[in-house]
């Protein structure tokens, strides 16, 4: 299946210029949404890993799926104020200013080797954040799984020493 | 497995006095949320439906497996301004004043059935909205299900003439 076929582009979302993939043309595709799910769950495969870790709110759904599908537990990172628990927490540069993502501070337990899921890899900076929350905690990332990867976006580079994995890949 | 003794209770999260049902110690133990999973499942084996919608950003985290199990597609309803395509949107009543939840506007085909999951019925407010953005598409719900219920805030009695189903019941 051409999976980027089904992906939608909405230009100027959400400010102008920018060329936004919108995934929710794969996710309510049925045959698209479990090609997609198929893929991600085929690179898991290679990786040897305890637990997975989603960002809010995109990397719920695709790595909630996976997480039970290779019955391992699954850990979600939130915005500032969402979850209950005792939280350890992570600035992230937002375009104007910053943001705090959190982890709860008992999701990861040292030497866990934990797989990052999420819908997207643009500039990096939230993978960066997330990665920064597990190794607080004392979590190995043994694997970073993608959706999508906006290469021309470079944000690879950033992640230089963990095994990145993307499904579809945009060149511009 | 006694899932209620799996989840885990914030007292006084958002606000002083509420007992907050915390669903992460359920998702963070792989056997605690498969078996969380199974039984979402085995509800939906009654229930005839061609897509399932779930609110952000719990529901996706078990509408999505169930949607990908099910052979099905979903749809993600969310807060303002986070749909990058051209959207429906109802009202919904926060604490102070009001907010917006969207919908994708091609999300739901006239006459579709449709599967509304979430983490929790508590009042109801958030299903009525997610209701309201269903049927404006010509959406038919033939369920809703939940993981957890609060029995005692009685927002099954929101929700009379739908088939509502819950796994964690709570009385008190």
């Amino acid at each position: 299946m051409d999976l980027k076929a089904k992906l939608r582009h909405v230009m100027d979302f959400p400010k102008k210029g920018v060329d936004f993939i919108d995934i929710t043309t794969v996710l309510q595709d049925k045959d698209a949404f479990k090609y997609a799910m198929d893929q991600l769950l085929a690179a898991a495969k290679d990786i040897d890993f305890d637990i997975i870790v989603g960002p809010e709110s995109r990397g719920f759904i695709f790595g909630a799926p996976m997480a039970y599908l290779l019955n391992k537990g699954f850990v979600p990172i939130r915005k500032r104020g969402k979850l209950p628990y005792k939280t350890i927490e992570v600035e992230y540069e937002l375009e104007y200013g910053t943001d705090i993502m959190e982890m709860h501070a008992d999701a990861i337990k040292e030497g866990q080797k934990v797989l990052i899921v999420d819908d997207l890899l643009a500039t990096g900076g939230t993978t960066i954040s997330n990665i920064k929350l597990v190794e607080q905690l004392g979590g190995i990332v043994t694997g970073i799984i993608y959706l999508i990867e906006l290469e021309y976006l470079h944000g690879r580079e950033k992640l230089k020493g963990y095994h990145v994995h993307s499904i579809v890949k945009f060149q511009e």
